[in-house]
Order: C-alpha cells, then sequence, then structure tokens
C-alpha cells in the first residue's frame, strides 16, 4: 500500500524550508517511481491564524492514522500571548504526547565541508558524530501538578512537577543502548542524581536495565551540569547520550550549536511500535522556527529535507532513497553553495530555494 | 572588631586549593597589618570520614555566625552510596538554604593571557565578561513534594518539584538589574516559559519588577535550549544572565567553560542584609571537587584565591587588597606559570604549590 505521509510545516521558517522539500517528494516520483499519500495540514501559528487552536483533534487523527509526520517548527513568538493553552508549542507538545512519541533522536554532527562553520576550533570538532536520546513524553514537560496560583496575600507560585516511572526511563534507554550498539557502543547516561531523586531513579533504572541487558555496551553516568561542560570541552568523549525531556531540551540544542550547522541537523522522534507492526514517529529539524528571519527566502532548507531522509531510512526503511539524498546534500555542499547560516569566505551565498534546487539538481545526476 | 572567617575546604581538590589561600591570608597579615578571626571546620566527604554526616549543625551555626565563609567544594563520588540525605552536596546546599543564599553570582570572563585556553575560537570569546546570577534557594533544588516511590506494581516513581514564587524570583532579578547597572546595564532572564508556568511566572515577574524599577536597564527574554545555543554561538552578546536554580547549573558551568578556565573562576553567593547590616556571603570556587586529581598537587588554586580576593571586595569592602590579589594573580600568567587545566605550548606548567607561592611572589613585588 502506499505509505502515507503527513506534513505539518507548522509556523515561522516552517512552510519556506519544507517547500524544499516537496521538490525532493517530487523528484522521488519523477526518477524512482516512489511517490507517498501526502496530505498537508496546519499546526501551530498557521492553525492559530485560521482556527484559533494551535493543532485540531482532527490533526492528531491524522497524525495517528499516518505512517509518519514529516513536522516543520511552531513557535512564533507573535501568540505569545494567546495564553499557555494554546500556545503555538502545544502542537508538538500534544503531538508527541498523544501519539507516545518518547524518544526524541538528535544527531550532533559536523560535516566536514562545514568543520569551519562551528564557533568551536576545527581540532576540538572535527569528526564529531553525537546521538542525544530524549526522553520527549515525561519529565517535567507533563508532570502534574502543575500551574500558577495566587496566595492569599496577592503573591503568585509558579509550581511544575518532574516524574519519571522505571517504565519510562527504561524505554527510552532501551533505545539509546540499542543505537549504541550500532555505533560506538557507548553509552552516558545524564542526570543531576545529586540534586534530585528523580535524576536517583534514572541512574538506578539504566544501571539495571544495562547490568540485565546490554553488559556489552559502555555505560557512564554523568552530571547534567558536568555534560554541558564537557560538550563545550571535549564533545568528541561522547558517543551516544541519554536524558530527560528538560535536560535533552538543553543540551541538544548545545551539542547541535557545537556543529556550527543547526540549519543542517535533523532528528526523529519515535514511539513504541503497536500491535498492527507500526511504530509512530515523526521527524522534525533541530532548529526552531526563527521568526526574525520568516517569509526572507533565507533559511537553510538542508536540516529539513535531511529530516524527511531519516523518514525514508526510520520509517520506511528506503535506505537508498535515504542515501542519495544524504550523498546529494553533501555535494551542494561540497560545490560552494552555502545559506546564511553556515557561509564562510569564498563560498557562494544563497537562499532557501536555490539550495532546495541545487539538491534537485545534484540527486539528477546521481 | 575583627572579621570572622569561616574556612571550609570540603573534599577533593578543597583542601589542597584552600592550601594556597592560607599563603595568601599569612601575607595580608605580613604586609599589610590585616588579619581575621579565622576557624575552619570539616563538610562534604571531609566530613562524612570523620563525622558520619555532610554537614553539622554546629558548623551551620558557625557560618551563620561568621562575617564572610570562603568554601572549597564538596562532591566526591566515593560517598554515593552513603545516601542522598546524606551526600556531601549536602553541605553546600544546607548553607545555601539555611543561610539564605539566595544569589550565586557566576562570573565567566575570559584572561586576555588565557584566550588560548579556551575550544572556543579566539575571536569569539576574546574580552567575554558574563556575569550569571542563579537563583540558589528555590526552584526544583528544594521544593516539595520530591522523592522516590515505590508503586503497587513494584515499579517506582521519582518525583521533584519546581516552585517559586513573586518574592523569590523579584529578589534575584532586582541583584542582577543593580548588578548590570554597574555593568554593561543589560540584563538577560532565561526561562523556559514555552513549556513551564514557574517559567511563565518568572518572565511576568521580571518583567513587572523591570518596567516598575528598572526602566533604564535593557531587559531581554531567552529561553533555556536557546540561551544554552546562544553561549555557544555568540556568548559575548550578554551581560548579565538571570535565572532559576537549575538551568542556572547548566549554563553557568556552560558559560565558565567557554573561558576555557574553569579552574579561574570563583563566585559569590549572597543573602538578605539583616537587621544588623551584614549580609551572609559564601565564595566559593566554580569548579567542583575535581576527585580524579584530587591530593596530587595539580589542581590550579587561582580560582580560590580569587574566591578569596572577591570575599575582601564584597563582605569587607577592602578594594585594594581585592585588586592587589587579582593584579598579582594576572602577573603570575603574564610571567607563563600554568597549570595543567590552562597548559599551552611554551608555557611552564607547575602544580598547585609553585602557583600558590608565584602569587605570593607577585603580591610581594607590589
Ligand atoms: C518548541 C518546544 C516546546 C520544544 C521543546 O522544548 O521540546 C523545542 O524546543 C524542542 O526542543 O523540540
Ligand atoms: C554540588 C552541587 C549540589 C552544586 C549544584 O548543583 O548547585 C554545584 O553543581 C554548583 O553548581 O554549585
Amino acid at each position: 500500500a502506499t505509505k502515507k505521509l503527513l506534513v505539518l510545516p507548522g509556523d515561522g521558517i516552517g512552510p519556506e524550508v519544507m517547500h524544499e522539500v516537496a521538490r525532493v517528494v517530487a523528484w522521488m516520483s519523477r526518477a524512482r517511481g516512489i511517490s507517498f499519500d501526502i496530505s498537508e495540514d496546519l499546526v501551530g501559528g498557521a492553525s492559530l491564524a485560521v482556527h484559533g487552536v494551535p493543532i485540531r483533534e482532527e490533526v492528531i487523527q491524522a497524525a495517528r492514522a499516518a505512517d509518519a509526520v514529516l513536522f516543520g517548527s511552531v513557535g512564533d513568538p507573535k501568540w505569545a500571548s494567546v495564553g499557555f493553552d494554546r500556545r503555538p508549542e502545544v502542537a508538538i507538545l500534544k503531538l508527541r504526547q498523544e501519539l507516545g512519541l518518547f524518544a526524541n533522536l538528535r544527531p550532533a554532527k559536523v560535516f566536514d565541508a562545514l568543520v569551519d562553520a562551528s564557533t568551536l576550533k576545527p581540532d576540538v570538532v572535527a569528526g564529531l558524530d553525537i546521538m542525544i536520546v530524549r526522553e520527549t513524553v515525561g519529565g517535567i514537560y507533563f508532570g502534574e501538578p502543575r500551574g500558577i496560583e495566587t496566595l492569599p496575600d496577592g503573591m503568585k507560585r509558579g509550581i511544575n512537577t518532574e516524574v519519571y516511572t522505571t517504565a519510562e526511563i527504561e524505554r527510552v534507554a532501551r533505545v539509546a543502548f540499542d543505537l549504541a550498539r550500532q555505533r560506538g557502543n557507548r553509552v552516558c547516561s545524564v542526570e543531576k542524581c545529586n540534586v534530585m531523586e528523580s535524576g536517583l531513579l534514572w541512574k538506578e533504572v539504566v544501571t539495571d536495565l544495562h547490568a540485565r541487558d546490554y553488559p556489552d555496551v559502555e555505560l557512564s553516568h554523568m552530571l547534567a551540569d558536568n555534560c554541558a561542560m564537557q560538550l563545550v570541552r571535549n564533545p568528541r568523549q561522547f558517543d551516544v547520550i541519554v536524558t530527560g525531556n528538560l535536560f535533552g531540551d538543553l543540551l541538544s540544542d548545545l551539542a547541535s550549536m557545537l556543529t556550527g550547522s543547526l540549519g543542517m541537523l535533523p532528528s526523529a522522534t519515535l514511539g513504541t511500535v503497536d500491535a498492527t507492526g507500526k511504530r509512530p514517529a515523526l521527524y522534525e529539524p533541530i532548529h526552531g522556527s526563527a521568526p526574525d528571519i520568516a517569509g526572507k527566502g533565507l533559511a537553510n532548507p538542508l536540516a529539513q529535507i535531511l529530516s524527511f531522509s531519516m523518514l525514508l531510512r526510520y520509517s520506511f526503511g528506503m535506505d537508498a532513497e535515504a542515501e542519495l539524498i544524504e550523498t546529494a546534500v553533501s555535494n551542494v555542499l561540497a560545490s560552494g553553495l552555502r545559506t546564511a547560516d553556515i557561509m564562510s569566505p569564498g563560498m557562494a551565498q544563497v537562499g532557501t530555494a536555490v539550495m532546495g534546487e541545487a539538491v534537485v539538481r545534484e540527486l539528477d545526476k546521481l
């Protein structure tokens, strides 16, 4: 059966970078005879503008029914005042939670051609290839009680709750250990067990699971503050990092920025295989909606294009096609084209569309 | 009256770097006729070894009675199994809470002589001078409920609670705004208001306080994940950063590591001025207890020495003496001496004691 793909461009630069993926999809059909049953819908600021909500129930249903979701980005600050329940970010948070997308895989990889784009010295980051596995349906993002209460004296109290259970920790740690076996075979588990009991449990559960099922993988533990430092001091010490929702949010963004090419990095968020053998999955670039450059045709579409290639590989097993896209992206970089975010002296600065077209031109040559 | 100083070296490299401060204290008395009423006690692993607890009640009393506390470091992992209530870190957490030390001031400064010690490119970090103001008696570090509970099915749940009240946010934001006025006049307030209600309240309270009492200071807001990225992308965009306990823990360590000279950075943690005009204050290096190099005479004592100079300045108003120490440290660096952590080609690598002696020799010349 034709694979069902739900495309959710979102707000900010989401739509314009997603537009470049459409070219790659068209090429797949034209050149390789592979086509998808694609539907598209609004989320985030784009949905707020039309429907008054960040995501409609029917979009969540469509995401459930799809074989994979390709997501753009949400977070346009112009909607900051619509209220906490209706902010654009609710779109991605709800999709993660409703589809049970608990494991966010975020590669931080330095592309050889872009080693100079990093603010770190080339000898510190050349060849860097970290995979961060971030838990995404638990922790302080979703724990109850939460909210703002007004005290009798008029003062307010803001409350959030970090909760992790044995089962939640185990399933995401499994993903990390399984991935490590296909890579450098090392996992670093990150928490703040010297201050938080939820971190203490995290460490305990990962340690037990390791002893039980993954003794062949090298496991280390690191405090989150130390991890933030070590990522700057010597990022290549890491292979796979596994951590909770909040620490993962900061550490994966930090790790991505080390590469100097945030606009290049895709991510996958995976759920649990269901009774029919289907595994819910959502693919999105690591970068946000970048409202400052939205609509200007300046954004780098490569992270969104690589998110599509990650989708082909992880959800559809189309490794050959995924590789074609990755090679095309490599070749575009080698040819000297650069969007503003990865520009360096001697290269040719181009906009979103020229970059997308260049990828298709390289695909044509393969 | 002679100023009362409580010295708490702690565990790991704490005692050996504190030993070098003793030389500077002796010099102050010898060369400047300034002396202190100094008492010393055990905390952290050192206290656990002798007393079975990370900090004794009488040490907390002594800290309350002192005019200032000079703290080393705690966190020797060899005590990891003594139980969550008795881990070495409890020493610093209790001191912060019992003395109401709510504002941790953490400068991240690049020393001109050490610009090459950073893993970041010199043109990205040269001249960097950020002040991070971290809240230290609230947030998820202390919020209730907390703990690990066992569920009926044998699974466990780890829980921590992030709580911030209007008053807690306001008082730390005031410290940040006041500091900004003496520096670059810019404050960036950092939270995760797109996910956490406690962050939403944080942003609201800082915004209101700014409008009310500090309209002359430039205020911006940033999400914590973005801040982690921006610190790597372009750290010099920041002047003062104010944030909660947990984000401050990660972001301040990250910012310190950008400088490449963690072993050089002191910090101050301040409380509220009491009825007698005394302001509780604790000074400690930003680096931890570094158990891997403890006892080897390799640690850099300069952060501990600079913590003492920060103490002279902030608690005792001895600006001239503080400056002498800072100049001496500068001159030692200019003379080419380096401990291992800041070593670079062409410099002379020395140990803890030689570095401490060199500071005193430079003081003698001033
Ligand atoms: C948009 C926001 C809610 C989200 C998060 O905090 O998880 C984003 O920062 C991310 O990392 O995917
Ligand atoms: C020792 C530890 C409890 C402490 C903290 O997390 O606050 C340390 O990392 C710090 O930053 O001072």
